[in-house]
């Protein structure tokens, strides 16, 4: 199969890198490493070219990569492209056939870059979309999980060698649970290449457009920056956002614990803020923000927080002492906002006993 | 291929849990539930054959079996036979082609039964050899692995549904790492599916003529019990075997921890022993036994607690106080002794930082 595919240039990565920091609500890792890789592939003469989901035949065969663990741990242990196209070629092995195309499992955060490194050593083209339209920390968080859609198998490699396949499972949170084991082992951080996606899977499932959405995201903030305008507002004028909460980080208290990067983050409210303060809990991604002590937005609305200056993504990982930040909220895909959908990735998913609210379309009572 | 095969009968069987159970050291699991498997297969009509590891061709191919994970969780999560022979058809499956015989990982407890259960769903013989000659608790506690052999891959299948692979790993060390932690949260027990050998791996790097060995050594124990001999005597004269102590025991402590069952117990000396005092630590199998503080037997000299009664084998799992019990040691296979086998199975790879002396040929000063 051959399809129509678009070029995608370096200055669209760079881009993509910005887009995707900001949809990764604070996980995903950052895709600054991601960045490096693609510059030095494109300096080798290596390029990626990206396809549209719905041009996909409904029997083509496409690969889901991401990189799996704990943010932090990424900060140490960098990111190698040919581990990210190892993962795949494991996966192509296994399936007994070579993959068509790759896919983001989520656009947020490096995991947005990852298709990408792949793609550019496979040489096959990066499908313009995810199954999450931001980030998430745990295997049953997708939109491909939401319908139910078979879960296995998965392949994951890391750096030394190591190699495993989870063959099959009678569950997503099986799949979760097997997978996050191996990769704790592996050092909490581990390229993975998910259960492999027919054409007709991604056309029905997917999220679609997410990698131009978040380079489209990245190019406003940019363009902002240039003009020395208010990239937040750019931010939410691009993505029909809204603020939240403006401050000072005042304390991150922060674990890295069987996979995951937890913990929460406070920030001390400034300028119209003042006197209030904001709570937010992570798990690798940020879950639920408090404003003095009521819950303000939660998973699945995306929450991001933003240097308040350069309106750039702050990680889960990267947050610290006297940053000055905005928290804004940007909507999240429908599919994650149906009932199936909060199952899988509302605050209770994540061990909050909150109902989900909307801050773009708040339910009556 | 076709091999030259001899049918084991149900009473082989029953000889063989008994014999198994002696040389398991403690570990490897009660061959008791495998023998209910096998007298219900049996009955069912099925039967099982066994070759001498000298008849394999060069390049046959032998599928390595092992139940996986800590003894006492095998007390309460049963043995099912499909689930064994589901291990080795993944492997079939991941390798691409089937196998013409299936071997044992140990001979010691019920992982002696192992490649029976499979063998009678798969209709392929068992080879009369395993790789321990005994039961040992770790993937690079191996004569293959002491040999060197290529450590990957391994499946895994569960009473659930999951199944995994560990595809490649650099190190055999790594090939336990990955593989225990995936046992673990599947519950701390798993069929699996080891390294698959080459008929000429297993006539280099087998242990030979183990299963006819637990056998001859089970029906020994019983014909001394038919006749009201001593089934101790029984032992030590079949296996070459020396009594080392004799006693009631005063306290187990215990714990199931990462897949393992670890611990140590205490039996206080009667009879010729009284006044002195044992101690033996375990890891799933007896590791160490100190006879009044002084290191008196190690690994990888057998050391088997037995019914001081019966001359049947008393489990880590299952020993408990005050049970009368006679302390024995059995010969090791050679290749266990050599500085490479010490290496893998001597007492520093269990941690105790005691110099290897074997109670069968004491190394002068």
């Amino acid at each position: 199969m051959s399809y129509p595919t678009t070029p995608i240039s370096l200055d669209d990565i760079e881009s993509l890198s910005v887009g995707a920091w900001i949809l990764g609500t604070g996980g995903g890792g950052s895709p600054y490493l991601g960045l490096l890789n693609m510059r030095a592939l494109y300096a080798e003469g290596r390029t990626v070219s990206l396809m549209d989901p719905f041009d996909l035949a409904d029997d083509a065969d496409v690969a889901v990569v991401s990189n799996m663990g704990a943010p932090l741990v990424g900060q140490e242990r960098l990111t190698d492209s040919r581990t990210v196209a190892r993962a795949v070629e494991i996966m192509a092995r296994y399936q007994g056939r070579p993959f068509h195309a790759v896919m983001s499992l989520e656009i947020g955060g490096g995991n947005a870059i990852q298709p990408l490194m792949a793609a550019a050593h496979l040489g096959i083209p990066v499908v313009d979309a995810d199954c999450m339209g931001r980030a998430f920390p745990e295997a049953q968080m997708t939109s491909f999980a939401i319908g139910d859609l078979q879960p296995w198998p998965l392949s994951m490699a890391d750096c030394r060698g190591q190699e495993a396949i989870v063959a099959r499972v009678t569950s997503w949170k099986w799949m979760e649970r097997l997978s996050r084991k191996a990769c704790v082992e592996l050092g909490s951080v581990a390229s993975t290449c998910k259960a492999p996606r027919t054409g007709a899977e991604v056309k029905r499932w997917g999220i679609h457009h997410t990698t131009t959405k978040a380079i489209r995201l990245g190019q406003a903030v940019r363009e902002a920056q240039r003009r020395h305008a208010d990239p937040i507002a750019a931010i939410l004028e691009a993505e029909g956002g809204l603020r939240i909460f403006a401050g000072k980080v005042s304390d991150v208290a922060r674990r890295t614990t069987e996979g995951f990067l937890r913990g929460t983050a406070t920030i001390e409210g400034l300028d119209g803020e003042r006197g209030s303060r904001m709570e937010i809990a992570f798990q690798n991604e940020w879950a639920v923000a408090w404003r003095d002590g009521v819950p303000a937005v939660t998973t699945p609305d995306l929450i991001c927080v933003l240097n308040a200056v350069t309106g750039e993504a702050i990680g889960t990982e990267t947050l610290r002492y006297g940053q000055r930040v905005a928290v804004i909220a940007l909507p999240a895909p429908p599919v994650l906002m149906t009932p199936k959908g909060l199952d899988h990735v509302g605050p209770r998913a994540f061990g909050y006993d909150i109902e989900f609210r909307s801050v773009f379309a708040p339910v009556s009572e």
